[in-house]
């Protein structure tokens, strides 16, 4: 009865009162009278956003078990009829089929009144699980259950911290440790397989129960894919040639860092000036606020409406090219909203190109004390507007890159150009954000040159979006929100096929008190300069952080971290072709190197970078020394030299001097020498 | 077809699809294939306590429409047997017949492998209701769902308060609008007619959908009532009819205050003393640590071992019958738990009256950093045991009243003698202790002689707790918490059958820097006077909460207020009177009085006293005038003699002249003017 048509086999094996499903003998679905795997049903949703923060309600009218199924072999694949009760009609059937080296179960549903659906994968009291997109709070999700909403992550991501409590109750904006920008409804398993689902509607993956997961979808999924393979590198291996792969980052990314500076072209070139005077090396400038700005009682704002703002950024048009001579790139900013105020709204509304309110009128989307129409990239008109706008505007007028923002907001209550619910393309959007980006610079030719960095993310995003990056951190040591909650989010994106990452030096939100001191910013570069990009960020209301350039003190550790970074340089490139070519993330959980390290599972504030060097990043304030867990190797620590072997060890870790050890066995070793010259000097 | 044995009366109308239930007229079930009226499922509930706080989690496995139903007439009922699908077998039948003026649904479960249900009671968008128990934040509970399980309220019942922050994150003891230490299965509509759902089972009424209530319990119910009458007066009184009804309160309850003091004999003489020298009448004394004291982080806390502490209360033996001499009763506490310290736990313990562990072991609850073992009332010795204990050590000893503390802690994962699960004894508990004190008053011969008062409540407490009292409120001024709670608790006890409450004057909980101010503590006695029963209480942390004794404008202010109440009691006491005959409240809703006032339906922080008495507490800080809405009539001010129609207006209210308005044309008016003379003087 197995199927043999490929390498990879899965089976489907009849049993007395229902059927097993393998794949490679593992077993995945299990179904029987008593204990079906499926279930279908109903329920009405209410759904609110507001800034971006969604709340969600539904009232679930039924769920029924498909108990009843008829299995029919198709010689190499197989069709499952299902229904509730043995008089029943079909209500949904499903296809086993080998896809590649993949089992594919593909649904068709029969009785369309049914939106909700459920089902059961096979697990074990000792599976992990990891992915799901970038998580913030969790790597290993086993435990927990993961609602799968783009959305803002929210101001504090943890209901016990003061810090959520006053965005929730201020803001109606905390979070929860599920809300990311970037969910995806794939995830790897420590049994050695990743399943990857394909839709776009809201998903809640339960990974609570003991002997399975229950994967809760807002509609029937397309399909549903396994995939075994021997080691975890070779699980994102087979993930990514699916998914995508991100491309390598061009050259220039590592000339130095990329400072984020706002205010004006003799601002920008004032602090330019000045930190290139001291030494330190830049890659690029990155001006949010090329554009233009606004403040509003959150902060900082920017204008919105996508063009070069000469008042704010005289010259910026010659300026650009003299910084590139300079080996120094400039990078602006984009998101998919034109503001109401400006000239490209008015373009989008004479031409049809907004999503419309349901009743036909139009629709502004509230971000924060200013409104915005929704472009409709389902409008292939639109889709090709909105295109040409980044290829004229930002383009052709000498952007290397931008932070391409947001993604996340689109509302349900939306009417589409391609006719299809808001509610299925919500999560559909970040990609889609990705692909206009992604066409414009390829229609361009800049494709591998040209870098833009995304928050936000859903299954597409792999192949359209070259550089990730960790969304909006609070200014803070706290686990769920700050510098800590910037790991796991590399390490799970990694896990679902997004293998670049980096995140704002300092973090970014500044409310309800919190202050971005100079300790956090300079801990926060200690870990940058062993991430693919370093890049700073002013915050949300820079008076309330402390910046890079603070004090000399604080420029001068920029210098020298940037220097590592640098020095880094050709270790940090074979890593990215790695990810490029392989899908083998750059930042990986220490399990992937050594799977048989039991521990290793469970660790989520430590990374390695490449195979070759271990990163635990100091997280919390005030430390001098920092507890590490070593895979059993030969270490060697970065700064002192210091032979290690495994296990639990206790380093001096003063700033400057992050917990990093490399393989003694590298190729790359002379290198790394070389770098922590850089900082501890000789 | 329909049944015609009584006056009133339902009738079950078949249609093309389905049928249709109606009870003089009005529509209460309706049912089709499409639009089924009962569901039942199967869940897996995690609950979690903590010191009486529940979390409650429900995997839900199933949740089936039950579509097919065979209607059988019997003539003056019917029976009609439920499937889920055309070939099913019959998983649940349930009979339709008269139960004097009430429809009684009564329901047989075939299908024991289900444990979740679901009703739907037609509803309309117009429909308000009340009830469920004693709910202090919504008193009309449409557009909100209410779990019914005994609980502490929690230490903030609203999320967005900073006091429930702290509550939730520093004990895990925040609550939710819905927490309640009374809540019950029943409510009354404005379609007139009332609901009594008979069954212990943790229930969630949801009264969200626009269409129908739908009424949720985790087990199938005996039976569900409907009865409708004329008038809401005449509601109350059918229910008070089945479920029982408060006797009258001694008369000695009206000789004045209760003092809530503590710290031995001396001192309470001494304050007592000092209360009789300024002229105070006094009720009771009101001693909870007759029985000895412990003290926690909390605050101070009692012994739980329920015998006169001689040590602590010197001559108490004696005391006891001066102070009766006096006019003055003397009142203490106990609860349904004994310390792990005390005799009574040994003495349980070794006759095996204790409730178990799962496993056969002991089992303690943890009360804040001391144990005790769970009487188990439902071992026939053990009631009689602690019967024998309230009779001995309290009734015998002298005690006329007493604060029966508790019975919202039974945990879900005892044995219970009766073999019954603890999930289901959960909510059968406060009404299951009521009873042990209520049979031990009877057989001492002192039903309606001793009052004990109760928080905790259920089915059942009607006709066996003579007074509740609103529990915990905090020492401060929130609507949810402080105050103002307490009248939206008065108003649904007394829809549900209980009418005679009172509260903690100036409140009882000063945790997480909430504290009594002067202030609220005379508004509290300000609103307390115009109740069945005035009573102080020192708060959890006397130190932290203004005393009625702390300085002598206060004891001068409770001097006059107690004489205003004292003032009252032949009015009092026919009201009193009229709801151990009639079950109509003492305090009313405005709508209990003016029907067809369609404003009254939403105000639930006013009230009327009777017929004659409205009472709007000022339950703000710092206020000198307060907004009171007055339901068309002839009113006169209850301090100034000024008269008023209905409507919005706007009154002086000083402290010590709470807007208090009476009906121009009462057979009371020489009375109420009489009272009004103690505070303001003439």
């Amino acid at each position: 009865m197995s199927a043999t048509t490929s390498v990879t086999a899965f089976n489907v094996i009849e049993k007395k009162e229902g059927f097993e499903v393998r794949l490679d003998g593992r077993l995945v679905f299990e179904h029987s009278m008593n204990r079906p795997f499926i279930f279908v049903g109903s329920g009405e949703e209410t759904i609110d956003m507001y800034r971006g923060n969604f709340k969600f309600e539904d009232y679930l009218i039924e769920r029924v078990p498909l108990r009843y199924a008829a299995i029919t072999n198709l010689g190499d694949s197989y069709e499952i009829s299902f229904r509730r009760f043995s008089d029943d009609k079909d209500v949904l059937s499903i296809h086993l089929g080998q896809d590649g080296d993949a089992l594919k179960t593909a649904f068709h549903l029969k009785d369309k009144s049914l939106n909700r659906f459920w089902i059961r994968v096979t697990s074990d009291k000792e599976e992990k699980v990891y992915g799901c997109g970038e998580q913030l709070s969790y790597f290993n999700m086993r435990g927990k259950n993961f609602p799968l909403w783009t959305s803002e992550p929210g101001v504090g991501r943890n209901k016990n911290t003061y810090t959520t409590w006053q965005a929730d109750v201020k803001d109606q904006a905390g979070g929860d440790y599920y809300n990311t920008n970037f969910p995806q409804p794939t995830f790897i398993s420590t049994n050695k397989y990743f399943c990857h689902v394909e839709t776009t509607a809201y998903a809640d993956f339960d990974f609570r129960h003991e002997d399975f997961h229950e994967l809760q979808i807002w509609g029937i999924p397309s399909y549903i894919l396994f995939e075994g393979a021997p080691t975890y590198k070779k699980l994102v291996n087979r993930l990514t040639a699916r998914l995508g792969r991100q491309p390598e980052l061009p050259d220039w990314t590592y000339n130095g860092i990329w400072l984020g500076i706002q205010g004006g072209t003799d601002l920008v070139e004032e602090k330019l000036e000045r930190s290139l005077k001291k030494g330190l090396k830049v890659g690029a400038v990155w001006c949010q606020d090329w554009q233009g700005k606004r403040v509003t009682s959150f902060g900082k704002r920017l204008m919105w409406n996508w063009q070069w703002n000469p008042e704010e950024y005289p010259n910026l048009d010659k300026k650009i090219h003299e910084w590139k001579e300079q080996g120094i790139r400039f990078l602006g900013y984009i998101n998919p909203y034109v503001v109401k105020e400006g000239h490209l709204y008015k373009e989008a509304k004479q031409n049809g190109f907004l999503a419309m309110a349901e009743d036909g009128g139009d629709y502004l989307v509230d971000f924060g004390e200013f409104y915005c129409g929704v472009v409709d990239f389902t409008n292939e008109e639109a889709y090709r507007w909105y295109k040409s706008v980044i290829k004229d505007n930002l383009i052709d007028f000498g952007l290397d890159g931008w932070m391409a923002d947001f993604g996340e907001y689109l509302p349900t209550d939306l009417k589409l150009s391609n006719g299809k619910p808001a509610t299925i393309m919500h999560n559909a959007w970040p990609a889609l954000w990705a692909k206009v980006n992604h066409d414009a610079v390829k229609e361009a030719g800049r494709w591998g040159d040209i870098v833009y960095f995304m928050r936000a993310g859903y299954t597409g995003i792999q192949a359209t979006c070259p550089l990730l990056w960790a969304g909006d951190q609070s200014v803070n040591w706290s686990l769920d929100d700050g510098l800590a909650s910037v790991i796991p989010a590399a390490l799970s994106a990694g896990m679902t096929g997004c293998g670049i990452h980096h995140s704002d030096i300092g973090g970014y939100t500044s409310l309800h008190g919190n202050k971005r001191t100079k300790e956090l910013l300079l801990r926060w570069v200690d870990m940058a300069a062993f991430t693919p990009v370093m890049r700073t960020h002013e915050g949300n209301r820079p008076d309330d952080c402390f910046q890079y350039d603070g004090d000399d003190e604080t420029l001068d550790h920029f210098v020298k971290m940037t220097n590592v970074y640098v020095t880094l340089a050709p270790y940090m490139k074979m890593l990215v072709k790695q990810n490029a070519e392989e899908g083998i993330p750059v930042q990986r959980p220490l399990f992937m190197e050594y799977e048989k390290d039991v521990r290793s599972y469970d660790i989520q504030y430590q990374y390695l970078l490449g195979t070759d060097i271990l990163v635990a990043p100091v997280h919390e304030e005030g430390k001098t020394t920092w507890k590490v867990y070593l895979p059993e190797d030969d270490w060697v620590h970065f700064w002192s030299g210091e032979a290690y072997k495994g296990g639990d060890i206790e380093v001096d870790a003063p700033i400057g001097q992050p917990p990093v050890f490399y393989r003694k066995t590298s190729s790359y070793r002379e290198l790394f020498v070389k770098a922590a010259q850089e900082s501890v000097g000789k």
